[in-house]
C-alpha cells in the first residue's frame, strides 16, 4: 500500500442540491455541494455557503430556505445556477416554483424532491457559513415514488467531485445497509 | 407535475465515510453518512454523529479524528462498522492503520483516501453533534491518482440512501462543473 500525500483541499463526493431563497423580494436559486443531514430527530439539514454569496442575505432575512434535488437531466440549469450570482443575474425565471408551509422558501417544481426548511442555527466559519435548517415540509413527484417511498434510481441525483470539477450520476445498487456486514458479527 | 407530501425524514444521498478515532486507548472506526465539507479555506470537513455513540468520546478526548473513504469492495466491513458499537465490540483489528501528523487519528490503510483532522468546533444539536475538523493531512493510494489528482472512478466510493437503507456506487461522468451551464449565460 503506497500512501502518497495529496493536496489538503480534498473534497469527498458531494450530492448536488439547489437552494431556493427569496432575496430582495425575488426568488433565487444557488447550487450547493456542501450539504448533509445535520440531525436525525427532528430532521435537520445543513448547507455550507460561501460568505460572499448572495443566498445568505436571503436566509438571514427570511430565516427560511428550500433544498431541491435536481435529476441529471437538469445538469445544465443546475450548473448555470452555480456559475452566475443572483447579485448580478435574475435567476427567478430559471425554474417554476411552488410553496408549502413557508411562503419565503420557493421550491423547484422541476426537481423530483423538495424540502422546505426553517433556519435553526448558523455556524460562521472562516470562508463559509453553515445554515442548519429543520425540514418542516418534504415533497416528491409521484413518479419517483415506489411503494410510497422515494426511489433514488428514479430521482437520478447528481454528485460533484473536486478538484476535478466533474458531475456524476448515481451508480448501481451495491448492498443493504445495516445488513451487508452481519456476517462479520461474531 | 404532481407533488406529493412525503415523510419529513428524507435524506439526500450520503457519501459514506469511516471515521477513525482513539477511544479509551484503542482504535475505533465508525461508519458515518452525515459528512460534508464545512469550509473552503482552510479546508474543513464535518461529521454529524449521534450523541449516544462511542466515537464522540474519543474526539472529545483527543480533539482529532480521521475521515477515510472506503471503496465499494470494502462494503461488508464498512457496514459492519455501522452495525456494532465500539462500546461493546473491539473494532481495532478490522483494518490496518497508519498515522500522519496526528498520533491520535488512526487512518485506514485499506481505504484509498484518508484525511487527518484537528477538531475546530463542535455544534450540539438535539440528537446529533457536528464535529468540524480542519484537514491537516491528506493521503491517497498511488493507484487512485491520475496526473497527481484523485480519480473518483478509481476511488469507487459508496453512497447511502435512506429511508430505503441502500448502498450505491458512483455512476457515470455526467458533465463538467462551472462549464456545462455556460450556454445559458446571456
Amino acid at each position: 500500500m503506497d500512501k502518497v500525500p495529496i493536496g489538503l483541499n480534498f473534497f469527498i463526493p458531494m450530492p448536488v442540491v439547489l437552494v431556493g431563497t427569496q432575496v430582495n423580494g425575488k426568488n433565487n436559486f444557488m447550487t450547493v455541494g456542501f450539504c448533509a443531514r445535520a440531525n436525525a430527530n427532528p430532521p435537520m439539514i445543513l448547507c455550507g455557503i460561501g460568505n460572499n454569496h448572495y443566498t445568505p442575505k436571503g436566509i438571514a432575512k427570511t430565516k427560511t430556505f428550500s433544498v431541491n434535488i435536481p435529476s441529471s437531466d437538469l445538469l445544465e440549469k443546475t450548473d448555470y445556477c452555480g456559475l452566475v450570482s443572483g447579485e448580478k443575474t435574475d435567476k427567478s425565471h430559471v425554474f417554476d416554483v411552488f410553496y408549502g408551509l413557508l411562503k419565503t422558501a420557493p421550491m423547484i417544481k422541476e426537481c423530483p424532491v423538495n424540502l422546505e426548511c426553517k433556519l435553526i442555527q448558523t455556524v460562521p466559519l472562516p470562508t463559509n457559513t453553515l445554515f442548519i435548517g429543520e425540514i418542516v415540509g418534504a415533497y416528491a413527484d409521484g413518479r419517483v415514488l415506489k411503494d410510497g417511498k422515494p426511489d433514488f434510481a428514479k430521482i437520478d441525483p447528481l454528485f460533484l467531485t473536486m478538484p476535478d470539477n466533474r458531475y456524476w450520476t448515481l451508480g448501481k445498487y451495491a448492498g443493504d445497509a445495516w445488513s451487508a456486514g452481519k456476517n462479520l458479527i461474531q
